[in-house]
């Protein structure tokens, strides 16, 4: 058995500047107070050129920005990051490389994609992630999945405390050591991205996990970030299961008490 | 109680266009086959421009592309629409409208917008909705609440099929009488724009409910579209349910089983 580890990075559903109270009514008329979810903007530059605002919890802005740009393909891993300055009464956050950069051309094409499910994903991006494949030895036991899924449910969270979020976790072993929330399912595997990146944490040997859904992108940035192992809880696309194949992904879906089906890469599943 | 509706529109789980069958493994490593949804793009022009390609499951492209073109304000109320030309080789479809139109500079703003919560809408339709007060005096019964989730729920749809979609349904009284899905939770709400714009369906006296969380971007479509009751089974950020109360929407969350809660505009609730 591995041994436990704590978690480097968990929700902080105590933060008040994540939650606020409402009052309401409840089915019995009856006057209730209960907490909800804040959202609210954040503006992301690289270097001197505005890339995105996009809506957040608000918490961890570095680690969102910095993986936002790089599952845009718009920071490279060999990039070197000088500066991060983050300005909460504007927010405003601006991503500093030694490199030069100017993304006018791929923000000009950006207009043309959309939509929850799908859209913030470029040509280059699905080129690059048809070429990769996913190597890793590292093997899932059976019972490490629900395993998994029941620990990130028991850990306290925004999503115990306000509901309204998607959580995206990384696992060793059966141990999840990030786990990050926001309102989109993309924002938490992007604030994932950034963190692993800094901290330069190698995607090899570990497991990720994920609320939502196993659509398209979702499978890009996991094949991006370069973790072998992927469990969601939710459903698949015919599109996103292709992907895992292409690359070698072990994707595993509908993962639901000791349920769960395999759409690709069950050869690192130790059934014993 | 009110006589029973059939539906208008309903999804059509049987259609083999939607869904894919693919291999894989279950928990037991024992092979299996599982039907999982398909996703793909769908290329919108409004006249002779290129608006936005996003993934959508592929149905109703004639509603989703009017429906979204409607909640970007790039379609007007008043607006008539000459032919929409759909060409299901390349997944475009043109909406031609008599209007001369041009979102060139709305184009290059939208640049800046993404996120999969929030990410589409403009400083316009925000201007739009927050001027705009819902004054219907529709009511709906306590025990509707329920019974529109239940009807929902038991309807064939693509969800119970392939599960990975998201619903959305507009409801007279407890009767759903249309009810679309689609990858994304804001396509399901598009299509739903489209039909009504397209049949001349009143929205003041009707329900609207979906599966999605009720993001400040939900809000805002609803209000568009001019429903003034907006149920969910999922949860609220406090940027929705502050709309909802400007504009006097009656917002239900989190409504499952006989459990519901109302952020906003409860004086439409019959509780008797």
């Amino acid at each position: 058995m591995a041994k436990k580890q704590k978690y480097l990075v968990a929700p902080n559903p105590k933060n008040k500047f994540l939650t606020k109270s409402i009052s309401g009514y409840d089915e019995n008329n009856k006057k209730i107070t209960t907490k909800v979810i804040k959202e609210k903007s954040l503006t992301i530059f690289l270097n001197d050129q505005e890339i995105v605002t996009l809506m957040s919890i608000g918490d961890h802005p570095k680690y969102l920005a910095i993986g936002y740009l790089l599952n845009q393909n718009m920071l490279k891993n060999n990039d070197i990051i000088k500066k991060v300055e983050f300005d909460n009464d504007i927010d405003v956050i601006v991503v500093r490389t030694k490199r030069k950069t100017n993304y006018e051309k791929k923000l000009q094409k950006k207009i043309r994609t959309s939509g929850c499910a799908v859209g913030t994903v470029f040509g280059d991006i699905f080129d690059e992630v048809k070429k990769k494949k996913l190597n890793s030895q590292k093997k899932i036991k059976h019972k490490w999945i629900y395993e998994i899924s029941k620990k990130i449910n028991l850990t306290p969270s925004l999503y115990l405390e306000a509901g309204a979020v998607h959580g995206c976790a990384i696992i060793i072993n059966n141990n999840p050591i990030i786990y990050m929330e926001d309102v989109g399912r993309h924002n938490a595997v992007d604030k994932i991205a950034g963190y692993m990146f800094l901290k330069k944490i190698n995607p090899t040997n570990k497991i990720f996990y994920t609320t939502g859904r196993l659509t398209s992108e979702m499978i890009i940035k996991t094949i991006k970030i370069g973790v072998p192992i992927l469990i969601s809880r939710s459903g698949f696309t015919s599109w996103g299961a292709e992907l895992a194949k292409d690359s070698n992904l072990t994707l595993i879906g509908r993962a639901k008490g000791k349920k769960y089906i395999v759409l690709s890469g069950e050869q690192r599943i130790d059934y014993k």
